[in-house]
């Protein structure tokens, strides 16, 4: 893996930059959607390659473990070949569904035990289990095995979490030199710096993270529920320590607001549920302010969905003609805002990186977080 | 509204034709996709049209009267425009949803009043409505209003609905000249045949229907539960009776192999859920029969959706990542089998025109229903 820094903004932190991995090069910022299971809820691989266009996408160890399992993945020659998907994939390692899990799962110094959401069966992942499995899946990028820790998090228990979490780094460097890569590319692991919300372990926990000399960094444990100034404190006190030469990516972040405000602290990388979640619910995100399609309001506004015409959806489909859809069950209606969402995602880290280069990032940055943050 | 009849099979009663209407031509024989409420159920308009690619979509007068109402619709322009689709649309009259309600509504002489399945409140239509909620959807093809008896029906009870959906015809065609069209395109009434699975009253149907002299006629009241040779014996009967010169449309039909041997019996349009419902079940229609990608045969089998390769889902998945799709449950599998689903039936449609013009269709048709009969 190569990255390249292209240009640093003067007002602030912000980068542009390019990765180069096994599937082609990433430009950064960039933002990853995130297909769980295999698929980007709702979207063909096509729509997602011709209209969304993301260099990246993300999948989930945790559910890919489950279903359709390593054999399979394994004899289908990886999941990129699996899902049909020749760009780069990222996976996460378990750590943060693990978390989510709360009362399935059971964290211990050796690994998490944990049960099923599908059918209660018991599994272990250790971090020498997740490496193996993220081989088996054949990501580009692979996480490191880490304990997510909640929000609020009392002190001592953060921070004894983290060093576990930096121990767990350590098995999992050592094991992933053991455990060869299985498909002829390149697989490099990010680590991940925790520390919940407290400066000193953010501090501490980076220079751990920064000292493994990966070629690339991630910061977890943010956006599980802080308020957004103490999200923007930690990575700014962590895109302080973690290597300039290296991409830094802030996992599960976030609105299109929290991602701008962390590009601007120096983060190149970004993935979230939030675009297509949302959008499942009706939910719409433009340059303009957010959008509750449901609404009365737009039942007979046959203006096209979003004038910055992203997509095809955002061309083709009137806000009347989607909130009928929402109004009458049709899941047409879903992909239409999952692909509009993603589409407008998209186009915020690509013009963040335009206005980097450009030299006219912060302006456009306070422009358009003060722009999207109305209800239309 | 134009038919041309441009070759007759000499083996059989099948016809090559185009029909010309205010949204383009439409080559038959076609198979018009289901468009219940606005939307092919998990399609898009643009994969509809580069894709799947038909001539004419189907819309259904008691959904869209109830979602999103005529007055969204006319204030959209009707439902082209409402929708995004340039082509030609035809919709029902209502009159099937109706039966389908069975314990819901009630049929009178002056027309029927039913109950919505949505909230349960009641509505009214007559001969007179039917056309007027048409109008207003701004359909290509309007139907007329009727009564579509169940299978097995009794005689008494079949001849008595018959002969008041004649009288309904007859209202239908007096009341559609006096609510002028209203988006500047024709609006073409095409009367339907009934008389359940009795040879004279179906006989004694079709010449009223013929005599009505409208530019195309419909055969209903099949496929809700008849064998198929009662469906085949009640077609040939009537297609012998309504004019060869204008185009006849089965409605509500049916399997691949319900298509084709129609076709043989000189039907020019088609229309069925079965395409769309059936794939969201995870059943799939090849030209080398039936799959059901639920089974743990396809888990492993890593060859393309489909040899044929109509669509880019044919191409782009393989059978066990759809199988896979189906077993988490995510929607992306749905939207692929319905893609599949309808391009092979346009596909088959397409190639009996093809093998019509090319004076091979009865070998190939006897060929096909034997292959299509498999189950893989």
């Amino acid at each position: 893996m190569k990255f390249t820094l292209e240009k640093k903004d003067s007002q602030s932190k912000a980068r542009a930059g390019t990765i180069t991995l096994g599937h082609g090069p990433i430009q950064t910022p960039i933002f990853m959607p995130v297909g769980t299971v295999a698929s980007v809820k709702g979207v063909h691989q096509k729509e997602l390659r011709e209209e969304i266009n993301p260099d990246i996408i993300l999948g989930n160890t945790y559910h890919l473990y489950l279903r359709p399992g390593t054999q399979i993945l394994e004899q289908a020659g990886g999941l990129h070949k699996f899902m049909g998907w020749d760009r780069n994939i990222l996976t996460d390692s378990g750590g943060y569904q693990v978390y989510s899990l709360s009362a399935n799962r059971k964290i211990k110094e050796e690994g998490v035990k944990f049960k099923s959401h599908i059918d209660g069966s018991y599994h272990f992942f250790s971090p020498e289990r997740a490496m193996e499995i993220q081989r088996s899946i054949g990501a580009d990028i692979i996480m490191a095995f880490d304990e997510c820790t909640p929000y609020p998090c009392e002190y001592n228990y953060a921070k004894r979490s983290m060093h576990m979490t930096h121990r767990w780094l350590d098995r999992c460097i050592k094991h992933l030199k053991e455990v060869p890569e299985m498909y002829g590319y390149e697989q490099t692991l990010f680590p991940i710096v925790q520390g919940s919300t407290y400066t000193d372990l953010r501090q501490q926990s980076a220079e751990y993270i920064a000292n493994a000399g990966a070629l690339g960094n991630a910061i977890g444990g943010l956006s599980v529920g802080e308020p957004a100034e103490e999200m923007y404190a930690m990575t700014d006190v962590v895109c302080a320590i973690l290597p300039e030469d290296k991409p830094r990516y802030l996992m599960g972040v976030g609105t299109p607001i929290n991602i701008l405000e962390n590009i601007a602290l120096g983060v190149d990388m970004f993935d979230c549920v939030m675009p297509t979640r949302n959008a499942r619910n009706g939910m719409l995100f433009t340059s303009e302010g957010t959008i509750n399609i449901k609404n009365k309001k737009w039942e007979n506004d046959f203006s096209p969905l979003d004038d910055l015409g992203v997509t095809f959806v955002d061309r083709e489909y009137s806000k009347a003609y989607l909130r009928h859809l929402f109004a009458a069950n049709e899941y047409l209606g879903k992909q239409i805002a999952t692909i509009h969402n993603l589409g407008f995602y998209l186009w915020l880290v690509r013009t963040a990186r335009e206005k980097i280069i450009e030299g006219t990032f912060t302006d456009w940055k306070n422009k358009m977080v003060k722009q999207m943050d109305k209800r239309l």
